[in-house]
């Protein structure tokens, strides 16, 4: 793991040296951003959406997708639409996210759901989704819109599985790979997989970059709910013990309950299925995860899925990006310290 | 108008006329839905669309696709896909609006987010809203997914709009208009439409196409909005004075607003702006709105559009379907009586 690179000065940053050399490419997607979520009739939807987008997340998802086009040869315009898609599409997904969650803050701001209210979340949440169905059929390729719809579907699929996992002490290593793959990875080997079909790459090419943005996803997603329990919220815009408020059994905790005693299982069993949460319970989870070993293993997990995004690039042709893009999958878990 | 035929026995409704003429292709819509509503991974999707689907509204929507492609010379089998898009479409943004308006009765049963939760409610909306963009797909048609991805784009950008008009008296019936066509009329128009164009109709008809579905979803809601202050609950399936609690400004109260007295306006500013309302408050409404006439106009205006979708057909093959249609037009607004 290339980690002295991702932790030196802040200009070589993976994310950062993707973001310098799709720079021109970026700035045709946040200008089609801008112009397609503009509403003539409804002010109400920039205005949700420009808290959201003025945010600024590190726009991972449409930089894969400029990254897998250019790699794989592709010279035209589309796909700076299908990497404002996989935004929007990401967007819609917080804003509802969100409303499901009941959050409060989201990358360190308020949440539109507080600011406005739920309606405007679920609504201009919908209204992004439609946008974002519009801007992919423009490029014309059928391949593509089956990628992107069936990302959609399997996206909508894992958040309301999720739905039913959390509280449910049953929920396995199984399951909780299948929500994060709805959840996460779905719209990052979309993204790649959507810029080489864009391109012409040929099939295992396409497979490669699909491989890499599902371990890349995954990798991420097993990141995120790891921060969740180790992270400062000053750091990451979370909330630490969030995932154990809203009762969400993530990796760390599966693993913990695979390996209570029954005493702990009772206490799993309270604090999660039951919801009967009390001053403490939020560190006693974190001395019981500590004890068994399991933030370490979830790392671990970590490291492994940014291992095999690694190796799908191998596949790849020979190119800077290629190189880029190997170096954020290290990036990301090295988010960890 | 065919009074005569839309109050006559049960078996000659129009819809129910349209619905024999189609019932080969409507079986076949019916099992499509029941395919893609379900979900291996998430149960609580099948039970959630269940419960709405079996409630069983009329299906108008998917039958003016599948009436649209044939009344064209469609003899291929994906109009079948396009009508079951539509009927997910719909039913997605049903369950949106009802955590919206926070609902509690749909079609006379209780709503999915009140025997689930909002969360489930906008995350199956959201499953139904991608399986629909994946079922547009496979007709591998590009001008229909314009089509229909517009029409969605619109019916958001209505429900946003609703939602910053109600509560507004400088609301009019021009706005009334934009948000009544994003609610309902662009997917009825869209629905008859995408039928024309995947039976590769001519541009006039298409318009034509475009036009009867517009007209008829405009005479639908406005009847629907005037059901709401005339119709009684136990035929309708509605709450009488809904709108008015929620504080919807719809055609009857806006014409009303226009002709307010002083004194009326200070009623309509407390009721529907300050959303201070008392016991009587809904009698007291209705009664100004007798007063005015305004409930007469409203219908004047809903049997106005019926005609301009009865007039759209003409430009129409000759054909046993486009009787149907005109029918049908005549039969939403006998709803009224």
């Amino acid at each position: 793991m290339s980690l002295d690179r991702a932790t030196a000065t802040a200009a070589t940053k993976p994310h950062e040296l993707l973001a310098n050399h799709l720079a021109a490419g970026m700035e045709a997607v946040n200008a089609l951003i801008a112009e397609r979520m503009a509403s003539e009739h409804a002010p109400r939807i920039p205005q949700v959406t420009a808290h959201l987008v003025g945010a600024g997340g590190k726009r991972l998802r449409p930089m894969l997708t400029l990254a897998a086009a250019e790699l794989c040869g592709y010279d035209g315009p589309f796909h700076v639409h299908l990497a404002a898609t996989v935004e929007f599409i990401h967007t819609a997904t917080l804003l509802h996210d969100d409303v499901v969650d009941e959050s409060a803050q989201r990358r360190g701001r308020p949440t539109a759901n507080l600011l406005w209210d739920n309606k405007s979340s679920v609504l201009v949440g919908d209204y992004l989704f439609a946008r974002a169905f519009q801007l992919m059929v423009e490029p014309g390729n059928l391949r593509v819109l089956e990628i992107l719809s069936n990302a959609a579907a399997t996206i909508a699929e894992g958040e309301v599985l999720q739905l039913s996992a959390a509280q449910d002490l049953k929920t396995d290593e199984g399951i909780y790979l299948k929500v994060v793959r709805g959840k996460t990875a779905a719209l990052f080997s979309a993204a790649t997989e959507a810029g080489g079909v864009l391109a012409g790459a040929d099939p295992a090419q396409v497979q490669a970059l699909f491989d890499y943005g599902d371990a890349l996803g995954i990798a991420f997603q097993i990141v995120d709910d790891l921060l969740d329990y180790e992270g400062d919220s000053g750091a990451t815009g979370k909330n630490v013990g969030d995932d154990f408020r809203e009762r969400k059994l993530t990796l760390p905790v599966i693993k913990a309950v695979a390996l209570a005693t029954p005493e702990e299982r009772a206490f799993w069993s309270r604090t999660i299925e039951k919801g009967d949460q009390h001053e403490g319970d939020l560190d006693h989870a974190i001395t019981l995860m500590r004890h068994h070993g399991t933030l370490v293993a979830t790392r671990r997990d970590a490291l492994d899925w940014a291992d095999r995004a690694k190796g799908a690039m191998e596949t790849l042709p020979d190119h800077p990006l290629r190189q880029m893009l190997v170096d954020l999958a290290d990036y990301v878990v090295a988010r960890l310290r």
